[in-house]
């Protein structure tokens, strides 16, 4: 099934996912949350198509993990990133809710960014029950569903600032969405990222050094995580994303986040 | 006025604090938060004393400050840290909610820990307000109350893992409260560390080399702070805690922060 968060009234709402954009789909509005309970249906269905689709959970802890494809590694070593050696165990570090936007919802490049601004696709795991010390197998049971998510980077501040709180959590910085998918193994999938509708590229989701029920196993040695927990998986590529463009990552089984880039305009915010 | 979180019948309750554990206080239940509206009474005022006191609030975003006082980074550089130089500017990094914990609940230090097991006193700004590109003058009316926070570190691993992950966020590393004080200048207090009792560090709350506002002006440039936001402001000392011992901050204005330290016990956790 597929579970999203939609904008009623001001209000987010969780809703369940009939169909897809090109088919006429619709959000059936749920009176709870699927992270909770079993939520009954709870108003009418609205069209998919003029839904406003919020990041699908805010998570009470957002891991991600950084270098995580071989290719991706490779990459980072060419620009000259020193430290983007292959890990040798699945460690974990994080990113910020403030930085979570919704499907279609603009990704806003700061007026201060210069160099590469960047956009990468990942598969993320949405944690469904408590965990502590699991094993492979409750790893692998503890995932209620999958999504997508574009870690947008602004890479002179990555390299320059002490940690990543800018460069990596500027507001708009972390779109999340369209929807989660229970249904789907993300290890056979495949991740497309598109520009304009042009791909720019694509990778095997699963060709990841350590896969999710790995890092679960690691990180709940040492930490507890909870349901409406996000584990970004990390990408095997990137691409440049300019204002006036469209970036989509799709992941094959999951669905399509979209996003359209704007320029911040200084003037929106005088001071 | 000060204002706590208490666990009523397993329920996370909002409650408003009147006098100190040593004089017999109460906590009066209240029917909402207090960062929401003004809540009302909701229920017979209970004893301090007994009362099981959580974290004062639950994040939607943790932020927290690493080097903001001269000292800590000449200990630091002379334990070897060489990345310990003096920040230049305002940046802020992350800790992790799920290694939250209340006044009087236990720190576990975890059975691989090896070496240094450090105890930071901090004061803790809680945001109170949503604030984007916020000035100095705004930064300052946005804080609601401060509260005190104990950034537990094992220093073996925070070395070694690419991350804070483990080494600043196993759960239980993060003890905050017992209460938020919403009128105190918290610049010109003075923070004391003791261990079973004993003195062990004591430094001037406000000698930051960047203070709270500054931060949030900086942070805000980029980043939407909302209520709850909390903002960790570092340390000036450090003390060793080893299990059986209890540590202690005070901050004097908002009051003393206390937790057992434990041993994890393996045999707690059979797999």
């Amino acid at each position: 099934m597929r579970f999203c968060r939609v904008e009623i009234d001001g209000r987010a709402v969780w809703g369940r996912v009939e169909g897809d954009f090109a088919d006429g789909g619709t959000v059936l509005p749920l009176g709870g949350s699927p992270l909770a309970d079993v939520p009954t249906a709870a108003g009418r269905p609205i069209p998919l198509a003029s839904a406003v689709l919020l990041p699908p959970v805010v998570p009470p802890v957002f891991y991600a993990v950084g270098l995580n494809y071989k290719g991706h590694i490779e990459h980072a070593l060419a620009k000259g990133y020193a430290a983007a050696d292959a890990p040798t165990r699945p460690e974990v570090a994080y990113r910020a809710n403030n930085a979570l936007t919704g499907h279609r919802s603009p990704i806003v490049k700061p007026a201060g960014v210069e160099g590469r601004f960047e956009a990468e696709g990942e598969v993320v795991a949405v944690i469904g029950r408590t965990l502590r010390r699991a094993t492979y197998a409750e790893a692998q049971e503890s995932v209620f569903g999958w999504t997508i998510g574009n870690d947008v980077s602004a890479r002179a501040w990555q390299h320059a600032d002490r940690s990543f709180w800018r460069s990596k959590n500027s507001d708009t910085f972390k779109p999340m969405g369209p929807w989660i998918e229970t249904d789907v193994d993300p290890l056979v999938q495949t991740t497309t990222m598109r520009v304009d509708g042009e791909p720019r590229a694509a990778f095997p989701t699963g060709a990841m050094i350590f896969d999710p029920y790995e890092y679960i196993v690691e990180t709940t040695k040492y930490i507890t995580m909870r349901p409406g927990d996000v584990l970004w998986m990390g990408a095997d590529g990137t691409c440049q994303i300019e204002p006036g463009q469209v970036i989509d990552i799709e992941i094959s089984g999951i669905g399509t986040l979209s996003n359209p880039v704007h320029a911040e305009e200084e003037e929106r915010h005088p001071r």
